[in-house]
């Protein structure tokens, strides 16, 4: 047994990954790598007895999750006293063309977190969410920005959640055909699937002389989007409390 | 007053778009082409008052939505009496990086579809269903493909949902500062995402002379995922039921 076991997160009957349980990571390094590489969550929540699934920014701190709402949305109502919610990362690698419709398939990574979603009430802690919203994303930003009024920090809602449990789970063998059927006269193929930046659309009213800033070189044409996040995730956090 | 109303998904406190209403939209056309331009969707359910957020690959047919699980998922539990689900598809367009903390933004659509899931029991609606899983995607592939076994029929679940609710959302408008912050010297740009199709990958152990088929061209080196599903839908569809 190793002395320096492997940070996980504990498994019980709500986030153990049943179907294709091989395909199960804990751990937290898997779990938190690929949120960082993410920007678009979905999160699952309900409200008397309906479930929502909505899609949001969201980014992780630790072991705590962030995301914001308009305090006109639906989702928190409900949300002073703490709410159930699941979080969900998916990433598409692939679609898989297999010799069987049953073997058909696709490449992908996802992530499921569980917690207790909650408003975050504090005005530091909010102020401090608002600023990593933006920062996370596009390192140190917030300071080069028009501060934010007091009216716009009262519209936005900042919701928080520990990461109670998770379970990542990653597809990633392509084509995998039962062995009777390679010899059939079928055509298989790996269709792969990017998701990549575009040429950035600088704003055509921008004011003399003001230049694309060093600290968004991690987002660069043509490069992987889950790259670029990762990348400007480590330059945020690099020496910060939640890295 | 029209004689011919648009088509429309009824509009009550569940689905209307609460937060930024102006982006909100009920008609069917709208919902179905978004629908239909995706394969990847999240649904989210709820088993003891716990939310989950499960990614899964769907389609439409018609007012119906399906998707797949293993007769082994946690999802499907509860489904046989029929259970209240909502399935969410998301589109990320681009990230906007604006002038204040508050006007950064994302460009995206999403449509969130609210109904009653169940499971398909019917022997000839489940076969239906498992072809039109292989072939929404890829049109008339079944019939080229090795059939399915009993074994893999039993052991592939189908879920149907009727569309009973929808909205779509649709935030397409770039950099969208308050007009005092224009002359402001704070760089801003529309930083565009794009989900496209890298190159085919034909399997390694293709029998001789099996050749990529026709009915892939939908599926074009650099193409946006978007329009080569929606292309292939509609060829798969066309002139069926439910299109």
């Amino acid at each position: 047994m190793s002395e320096h076991p492997i940070p996980a997160y504990p498994v019980d009957p709500i986030n153990r990954v049943k179907r294709r349980h091989d395909r199960g990571f804990y751990d937290h390094q898997t779990v938190h790598k690929l949120l960082d590489a993410a920007a678009l969550a979905h999160v699952a929540y309900v409200i008397d007895g309906q479930p929502f699934c909505t899609p949001t920014l969201f980014w992780r701190e630790g072991q705590y999750l962030y995301w914001h709402g308009s305090t006109a949305s639906r989702m928190l109502r409900n949300l002073s006293e703490g709410e159930p919610a699941c979080l969900t990362v998916t990433h598409l690698d692939s679609l898989v063309l297999a010799r069987s419709g049953f073997n058909h398939s696709a490449d992908y990574t996802s992530v499921m977190v569980f917690g207790t979603a909650r408003l975050v009430e504090d005005p530091q802690e909010k102020l401090r969410a608002l600023t990593m919203m933006v920062d996370r994303l596009f390192p140190d930003r917030t300071a080069t920005l028009r501060p934010s009024t007091t009216q716009e920090i009262k519209a936005t809602a900042v919701i928080v959640m520990e990461i109670e449990r998770a379970s990542a789970k990653v597809r990633a063998k392509g084509i995998a055909d039962d062995e009777e059927d390679y010899d059939l006269p079928i055509y298989a193929e790996r269709l792969p699937v990017h998701t990549v930046l575009g040429a950035p659309e600088p704003c055509v009213r921008l004011a003399e002389g003001v230049a694309r800033p060093e600290t968004l070189s991690p987002y660069r044409t043509g490069r992987a989007l889950e790259g670029a996040l990762s990348e400007a995730y480590q330059a945020a956090y690099a020496g910060k409390v939640g890295s």
